[in-house]
């Protein structure tokens, strides 16, 4: 169907280190099924300036656009400026425009050091959200978000112009079945619906199912039959429930 | 130091279209920090072989272990041994002692499809945890584990034999201080303290503490040295704590 593409660089050695637990890929991962996007890949790599921008330009040319966190704030930690010039072989220079914004929005308090976030790949496209000075720095495909979550939340929403995909549905059916007696009847439904991707995720412990088995599609009608005829295949008595 | 190096593979339609949150490469960041052994690199990736294939041999040559995530199940989507047999040109067989163990498991219920959780990667090593039949599966240097968080970290906690790294000295400096004033400190600490790493993580709206400053190292003297340098440089007023 040739929706959008998409593929996520979370940048942060204490990512790595577990030092700080990664929300934006997750958030990020609702956000594009929401929106019918569809994410390839996540990479959550260390603060190098070398691997950001060798990862960068690998998954620059694997998908239509790549979301990065972190790394743009104004210590010695922050390069994921630099990595994504280097990606594309761009310096990185002061913007103009961004650091009149910075200015407005620090006065007195614009420091050397808080102007180095002026400091951006060049050329690069900066969309703005509101209320906020920084911005999302887009370099070709690759747009640059900061990893505070909250930051990176509002500056994904102000992406929606651009993050355009084909609607997915989604079915899920919940059974107290186990996944291995499900194995079989699920392949049936696979040859029979090439166009839906069905997943079953097991749950240990779970005393509302055992298994979820999802079945999903840009073509919706695809969706619900192929869900009707997995009811068809199971077993009653076990059948928690149906969302479709 | 040479300590040991870490590659993860997160493998699952699922994680990357956002339906679950992955939990095992946080887990495994977290575990792996405490046992000495640098996290390189994670990959979330799709349920398909070409690409775990790919993938697991990107990280095998990256990293001196590489632990995968998923798709060890009996449906059709269940991959991860295919992937992984694939990466390094090996087919994959029923592998008798793990057949037997299912056996003495399910009793009766051992059905055809249930076995196929016995065709692994040929050559492969196996390693048990206690109370459960399914293994982790070695080849070469890549140890590939269910994506249920429950089974994930018990199987996970049976290669601590394995896993064996060099600690790491984290000291933590929790500032009301702006992280841009902090900026030309942290640099004045990193040029003095090579073999230490320092970290800056500003937080929005928490009431305790806006910036917290990791100081970490192998080598625990220069971690503890560092932090009291860092200290004679930040202003005592806004000081909330230290950790060391």
């Amino acid at each position: 169907m040739g929706a959008l593409t998409a593929s996520c660089v979370v940048i942060g050695n204490e990512i790595l280190s577990g030092k700080v637990r990664d929300h934006n890929a997750h958030h990020l991962s609702v956000r594009l099924r929401q929106r019918g996007v569809d994410l390839q890949h996540i990479q959550v790599i260390p603060d190098v300036v070398d691997t950001i921008a060798h990862v960068v330009a690998q998954e620059s040319a694997r998908s239509d656009v790549v979301i990065t966190s972190g790394g743009v704030g104004p210590t010695h930690d922050d390069l994921t400026y630099r990595g994504v010039a280097a990606a594309f072989g761009y310096p990185v220079e002061r913007h103009p425009q961004l650091a009149a914004r910075m200015a407005s929005f620090y006065g007195d308090k614009l420091t050397p050091v808080r102007l180095r976030m002026a400091d951006i790949p060049s050329p690069a496209t900066l969309h703005d959200a509101p209320g906020l000075w920084v911005p999302v720095v887009q370099v070709h495909n690759v747009f640059v978000l900061p990893g505070i979550p909250a930051l990176f939340e509002r500056l994904l929403a102000a992406l929606d112009h651009i993050l355009v995909g084909v609607p997915i549905t989604l079915c899920s059916v919940y059974t107290q079945q186990h996944e291995e007696d499900l194995a079989t009847l699920l392949e049936a439904v696979v040859a029979r619906f090439p166009a839906v991707e069905l997943g079953s995720y097991p749950r240990i412990g779970d005393p509302d199912h055992k298994v979820r088995v999802t079945l999903e599609s840009r073509d919706g009608d695809a969706a619900r039959a192929a869900t009707a005829a997995l009811l068809d295949l199971l077993n009653p008595a076990l059948l928690v429930r149906v969302e479709r």
